[in-house]
């Protein structure tokens, strides 16, 4: 099955990707290395939705997390295809950075972060296997559930 | 317009670069990845001033963050300058990780970090839109209201 | 000296690497790039010890926050003999990402992180001198007291 398949099977849609909100780029290559910019957890609607706008530990439930990260993964992809106008020249998701935007004492961030690692894997098979590190933050733009930001190698 | 032409016809000093404040150092290059570590809003004195220390959303304004951050992405051409020997060889910069010193409803974190992006941008021409990813820490080393990270292409 | 002789007369040895605590991997190879996931300061019996659970400026000491980052160090190291077979391949450490679980003005991060810096420069040597990011964050997976993450150049 082709990614794009994948993404159809999984009734998976990308949305219009979202122009950054300042002096910046969605993504850039480097020879084989795609860096996505950190992509908030905006809607099919560029919107952020209530349930996915404060933090972990006070506002958002870790399921609502978890759908927002996914949210992160897709508008990732969404980026890519933009630019390179399909995900066929994916070859590996090389890494994947989550900022969580939680209290000090948030107990499950993995758990949130999961809901990008899944979505990616879904889309993209065995290459979607990817490096990974997720940390708690302060706060983030638009007071976002999360952030994720990525690299791919792409032929 | 040559990179140092630019510079100087925008009145852009860089200072002697800040040696890092431990067993690390400002560049490492590979291939044709130019990796640059964390900079702080160190002043040309290489100082940091009271304006630029503190988070965000308490003592730090939105006006002297975005001073903080362009301060930021001046030490970071100087520390590419001090190992290349000239800003010429770049061809790219690829990312800047942004980030900021604030609470955790801070509002402006774009905004801020703008202060980096519109300098790269100013220096490199359109080689300087860069894939950004910006959050908001709970706190920086010397409790700078700033730090940024930077990857570039280099030939 | 080889890398793993460095290894053996300073008497540090390499755990069996931690598995993933979720959907990913704990390395990726994309041509001579070698990304690392974050890595917890989690001992060689796979488990976070108290002394390296919590926040540095609240419950972990200096000396525990810097014995936590050379553990990760130690992890990251794991996790690149793991993939690799050995460490020989490694051509340089490239970056460490260092993030500390911290308060928000808690004021020794750099010395904190330099607990990795020195273990990787300790094994690896002169191409273990990296470019380095420290940040305090909110929060870490498991309330761990620091994670790193790595980039290495390998042959």
């Amino acid at each position: 099955m082709s990614i794009e398949e994948r993404l159809r099977s999984n009734g998976i849609e990308l949305p219009h990707p979202a122009a950054p909100i300042a002096n910046y780029v969605p993504c850039v290559r480097s020879g084989s290395l795609l860096v996505v910019s950190g992509q908030l957890c905006l809607g099919p609607d560029g919107k952020l939705a209530p349930a996915h706008t404060g933090k972990l530990g006070v506002s958002v439930s870790l399921a609502d997390g978890q759908a927002a990260a996914r949210l992160c993964a897709v508008n990732v992809l969404a980026q890519v295809r933009a630019l390179l106008g399909s995900l066929e020249p994916i070859k590996r998701c090389i890494r994947l950075g989550g900022f969580i935007n939680s209290t000090a004492d948030y107990g499950s961030l993995p758990q949130v972060m999961n809901g990008a690692s899944d979505l990616m894997v879904l889309v993209l098979g065995d290459p979607g296997r990817h490096a990974r590190t997720t940390i708690g933050v302060a706060q983030l733009p638009l007071d976002a559930a999360v952030e994720v930001e990525a690299m791919f190698e792409v032929g």
